[in-house]
């Protein structure tokens, strides 16, 4: 197949996360990088761009330029990912869907709970597909859990335990990305819950298959005149009496990424670390421990699918974005053509983007109120 | 100095804690088993008498015997362990503590929140000493741990994450050991959070320092029938500020005793497990990470006094145990002579034992009452 | 820049190591693969061709025809991977060195000693650029490793300790990664000594800067009719006193690609592990283990130049490869414009090949011999 | 059964080892310690007597007179433990063989070969057991370990691989402890081999049931000035054709006490390591990798006859000790009645002991021929 024509709105020349996303366009040679809205700075776009080896002419200013011209193009991108800080992301993602374009998007959907709701309904009504970068879902040994939860191995989930801590906001700290991670005006109303409780949240569930009913919280600004949460303890009870536990912390000194997630059932558990994620603890009741390694003896279809090398090989955090990349180009594929997406193909949803905004207007919401017990609204 | 005479109640043939005790109290010869009412039932606690070689005349029917007769005897006993399941620990420790003899007794303190009020009195009333074996503050680098944050390397205490997991109750269990565990009669109001919660919320406040002011509780039974709590999650907030997560678990397959304790501050984190006990890792922000050993570089006096071995030939369970019986052996040497305790010396007291039983009563009231914020009691 | 325009030599649908080198000359976007003699069946190769979406006129039957036809086109190749079995490298490397088309070329060198020696002559003779694919080197903490020896930190170095342990061969296997791997006539005279060890020596050398002196060897093969070694036991002494250890198999099970080097000098050691090469122990004795994360606090310039994310995402295998491909890139497009290449870029060389087959060599002499200390020839 | 009276040589007030062994024979209770010689230099041992509450009279100040006077005694020791440096362990054990009380002695065996071979003498002509301490027998999942192996688990054994590591020779030390391991005339012809590859040697052995052909050593003292070798290379040639590998060093800065074993065979792997020795990594070739633990599921009575507590709770290297101690406690009550010893118990003897002083001999006499393959002697 034709590589699919992308574009990119943000990720300029400082920026972390555009850089993961075209790293993951490039790995498995699905995609080409064609145009983009590079900053909100019309100079700073440009100068992006040209380090990219874009075309002049389709180094946009802004995003709704670029959406508005590339749809008229008869080489125009079809697909764009949008990796801005939050506050960007509705109004970004409604121009390009409205006009068919398939948009990539990076977590946590929106900044507010009604742009969230506004956003499932754009892309309901737009026949292109959205896809929501909660790139963990992309390890290879995620889908290996979710499979063998799914096919009863772990009998009925009990319990999970999901927590995201790294350390960086420790102190004070003024750099770009620690900037608008915690100003309300663009990430919204979660600090660290916006920007990994959702990671956490949306992994504990993607791999049990689990639906929360309610959670309870309590977030907290540890560091003085920080205006967001860095820390939050959420218990969880989820729909069919499966409870949890989740913490999130960006103050945790000795935590880089430690998003680590424990799954137990009546008849066996699961343990992955994303700092190692090419090992997956399996504990069947009265057994020994066994250690599954991406590729290795014991796992199944799902994660083959999403290896690319032999065991013992160790695949890191671009792979499992760039698996994320893989699928999206499937599903694009098949829409070139009318085909049904192949039932095995998973990609994070615009649903699932309003479920972790919901559940961080419920941890705000329930710390609020003292801990209380909320749903998502 | 000669050994100190010791007396046991319960710890027949087939307990596992009693031989624990044994074990601890002898490593160290500092005392001597010379008594004993190893069983409420006659014929097994004689027949277990015979097996450790107590004089008959000193293997008794039952505590109450014990305490009268010994203390009338010249060499009788100095100090007395108790070992029996929850319920009994009370009348046992009354017993003894009134006639000044010196109790060394497992936790909980009690089955109910008022007997651990009576045993705090009974205590304070006695020239004798109470010792509590929450036997994990004994390891030497918990001792570490605790020297490090008085001195505080870690900055203020912001974060608090403890647990403690095990896997044996995943299903219905009808050994000894799981029926008085799981029976309210002889284990009190809780399962789980008593059995093991009380372990882990009694380390985490002898490492930070830190008193609790409230705590929000959401305790499960999932074993149906099963009429303790086998799984609880637990949010803490001390005085001063700090925040906590404590979850216990005796259905979570693949753990075995996970008691794991996580402390982070402003300037640096702590951690530590108890299945490795001889290893903490000092996170100090801005730095690299460092491995710290039992008796190796970079430890200080605290945990040195806990060492017998040097760096690399492991110290485990049993040796963190008999610390507490060494300690108290210390305390009671002093006794001997009026002298006072050494303060560095550090034991579990009655105290202790009561906040204990007040934490498992507050999760259980917090959680009848959808887990508000309650205070112990 | 505009990108680098490559071949590639082997690597058709089936193989391993084509789409390694395939991954990493994409993760940067430095290279653009535009010609390809991909397998020497000609269906295949076109077939394979096809599936990579080359052009079919530059979809060539044999390497030669390739060399001589894209030396004529105006925007032929610039530089070519050579991913064939052992045995082909020599031929297939001379074609493009004598057309002075770089070569990025798979390890080890060559399939005998005559042919390397040979090799390094018509790189000499070249204007093109020689690139050996030892990836492991490319790995950011080996990097830097490399510098902190080169630094002193670990004083005077004592002892190597290196291993490279999998277990794929422990069995009788007929697979076509097994086939060649394991022939004389394909892989050369050695078998895990050839495949694994080479990449073990080197890694040694590399990061200790260190020149081997003398070896002795213990060569096994263990399954019944196997031609070559699969297991080899090495002692080594550098010049300069240091001693070492070298152990390689692919009859160990449960290793799967299980490259270890230990490092120890008179002022402290070095430990890392490729299965998670994210890790690297610092041991400064008399102080507490140090554990180095990639980009992580205490990681100096020589690392840094190889990573593209933040510490705690784990960067991989195919990341790690890439670097050499980037640094290749950065060479290729300095004798594009004949500056110098800087400093700090660091890749495997002719000569750095050739040591390769000169310790196969060594290896196999000394093991005929008994185990006799031999010097490379 | 009647504890067992023990006296001691060596082991006075500032030895490491003579604290050891009486923790050791503490533990289980089957023992007293009753008699010493402690030092000697007459002072020291009585000082010593007194700080263990030995009987003055009993305190004596050689070894001979301890072994005429406890002889003629009613109550005299039925046991001797022997702690001194290795060049008394001869002398000394001869005196109490030669007067039917049982040995119980520290490794290596004795600093000279023929030594070695008189002891064993002594040995077969005395009516008393003779135990060697090569504690990490006792590890129960060393125990395990060699039940597999023996039940054919592994298949034939192909690579042994073992290590011992030590760091604290790295720089000139001139500590007690360091001057006798480091003197020829007291430690014997070997330094690190003779201190802890005696101990890495033994265990491979106990392990695998493997007996040596032939072994190729290259020493090292890389310490300006020092005498004996601290850091050994040695590769290994079993009857029956297993090789091994096996590194000992006392200069590798950050190894405490690495003792480490892996075994391989046609049919699997084990990995343990002394620093944890409550796990045991099972690798069946082709499945995935098992964890087992101490006591936990999987593991087979050979290690249940080892273990005093549940799974997930850690014993150590006193426990493991103990365990030779209480092996030892049983083979000596048989004794007393004439019974046989059961066959499950399993102690190092004086060939063993034997075995490691030949060991030595054959490193040493290997590195001087400039590492040719040498058998013991």
């Amino acid at each position: 197949m034709a590589r699919i024509r992308l574009g990119m709105v943000g990720g300029g020349n400082d920026a972390f996360i555009g850089g993961v996303h075209r790293f993951a366009s490039r790995l498995d040679d699905r995609y080409e990088l064609v145009a983009g809205a590079l900053s909100s700075t019309p100079q700073k776009a440009r100068a992006s761009g040209a380090v990219l080896g874009l075309d002049p002419a389709r180094t946009y200013d802004d995003f709704k330029a670029m959406a508005i011209r590339e749809t008229r193009l008869k080489d125009g991108i079809e697909a764009v990912a949008i990796v801005t800080p939050n506050h960007v992301h509705y109004a970004a993602a409604r121009e390009f869907l409205k006009r068919g374009i398939h948009v990539i998007c990076d977590k946590p959907l929106t900044s507010t709970l009604p742009e969230a709701r506004k956003l499932v309904k754009a892309a309901e009504q737009s026949s292109a597909l959205f896809v929501l970068t909660h790139n963990y879902t992309g390890y290879p040994l995620i889908r290996q859990a979710r499979e063998m939860i799914a096919n009863g191995e772990l009998g009925d989930i009990r319990v999970v335990n999901v927590e995201y801590a790294q350390d960086w906001l420790t102190q004070d700290d003024d750099s770009k990305q620690a900037a608008w991670r915690t100003d309300p005006a663009r990430s919204g109303l979660g600090g660290a819950t916006g920007d990994i409780g959702t990671h956490a949240f949306n992994l504990a569930g993607f791999v049990t298959g689990l639906k929360l009913d309610r959670l309870a919280a309590d977030l907290q600004s540890f560091v003085s005149g920080r205006a967001l949460d860095d820390n939050g303890h959420v218990m969880l009870r989820y729909a069919g009496g499966a409870r949890g536990l989740l913490w999130c912390s960006q103050v945790a000194p000795g935590n880089e990424n430690g998003l680590r997630l424990r799954v137990y059932g009546g008849k066996g558990g699961l343990e992955w670390a994303q700092e190692n994620p090419n090992q997956l603890w399996f504990t069947p009741f009265g057994e020994p421990k066994r250690l599954l390694t991406r590729s290795g003896a014991g796992t199944g279809p799902a994660a083959a699918r999403m290896c690319r090398i032999p065991p013992g090989h160790p695949e890191g955090y671009l792979e499992g974005f760039a698996n994320i990349y893989s699928e999206a180009a499937i599903a694009i594929e098949a829409h070139r053509t009318g085909a049904p997406i192949p039932p095995e193909v998973q990609f994070p949803t615009v649903q699932d983007g309003l479920e972790g905004v919901q559940f961080v207007d419920a941890c705000v919401r329930s710390s609020k109120r003292d801990g209380a017990w909320v749903g998502l609204a």
